[in-house]
């Protein structure tokens, strides 16, 4: 069966996104300096690149195929509304997933069709719902909850989330969205299946166990 | 001259302590389970039981040998005062620091002197002057902030720590005392020095940039 993951970057104080973030002021807060220190490890790999259509080059090496097979293995991702709104705004025209999205929201609306294969979805019966909607889509490829960092809990505390990948960054950001919190279950949930060690990111891989 | 660094045990969501630990009661909200898989990886190393005289044997490797050179490099610790106040009814009478410990209190009581060279310093006038006396004592070996994550917090908001080494475990504590809270800085203050990969802890060590 698919498994249900999550990978996103965090800071080392443990936010998935700084205080402030807005697309309108990159200033404010400083939070696109901390935004970029958390994403240097990736800004540059080849495969992000590519997927991004940034161009040819950039860098390669184990951290460059970790991003890759992560990318390769995905069959439906999972949003949030907040999320999603952001991406909208940010993403190309050809969306960056190339898969079925479920964006979770109250918003009654069609599904979007991106060139490239990215459908959005949008989903307006609960997580429970999404998930079942997004292992129908991903065959026996995987499912990945993107975020932020509110639906990677409410993931997380349906007890449904087999592998969280962690791209822990040297920087502090004294304040944003945290990953864990409100969590509903506590205790030695998962092991450490596999660490890679970047010089931008310590890339820690754990396993419900 | 001398380093100043903390080196602490935290679970992934970010704790140094579970919620409810008290000494009296180990069942209560599950904190004794979840300090065990917090220290999982330090109670059988070969020179964490020789230190604490649990007798013979213990693993030895890299995890070991990584803890025998920070407690090598230790010429001073500083304290907060409800670890030392956990630390007295818990320390064997041989307290396991081997060097003075300079605790940050109000209480005003003269040093205490154990058998193996701990002597605990009572400190009433802040943690600048705990880090001077510390400076004092230590010689060209290292200072450690030892804790608890309150005292952390106020030597990094001072922006005096030169290195903070983290054993990350695999283990959700849901609630705490919190490391990173309260940060007076934020940014990329700190780069990923090195990282040791252990099956119960991924040892992570940043240096103030």
């Amino acid at each position: 069966m698919s498994k249900v993951f999550v990978n996103i970057g965090l800071s080392l104080d443990g936010y998935m996104a700084p205080e402030g973030m807005t697309m309108e002021d990159f200033e404010y807060k400083n939070w696109g300096a901390k935004w970029s220190a958390l994403m240097a490890w990736l800004i540059n790999q080849q495969s992000f690149r590519e997927n991004l259509k940034f161009g040819p080059g950039g860098e390669t090496g184990p951290v460059n195929d970790l991003v890759r097979r992560t990318m390769e293995r995905i069959g439906a991702n999972i949003m949030g509304k907040r999320m999603f709104d952001q991406g909208e705004r940010a993403w190309p025209e050809e969306a960056p997933f190339h898969t079925p999205v479920y964006v979770l929201t109250h918003e009654k609306r069609e599904p979007w069709v991106r060139p490239g294969g990215t459908t959005f979805h949008f989903v307006n019966d609960g997580p429970e719902r999404a998930l079942e909607r997004a292992r129908e889509s991903a065959g026996s490829r995987d499912i990945r909850i993107a975020g932020g960092a509110d639906v990677i809990q409410q993931y997380l505390n349906l007890g449904v989330v087999d592998e969280v990948e962690i791209a822990l960054a040297p920087v502090l950001f004294g304040g944003g969205r945290r990953l864990f919190e409100i969590l509903r279950e506590s205790g030695p949930l998962f092991r450490i299946d596999k660490v890679l060690d970047g010089p931008a990111a310590t890339h820690l891989r754990y396993v419900r166990q």
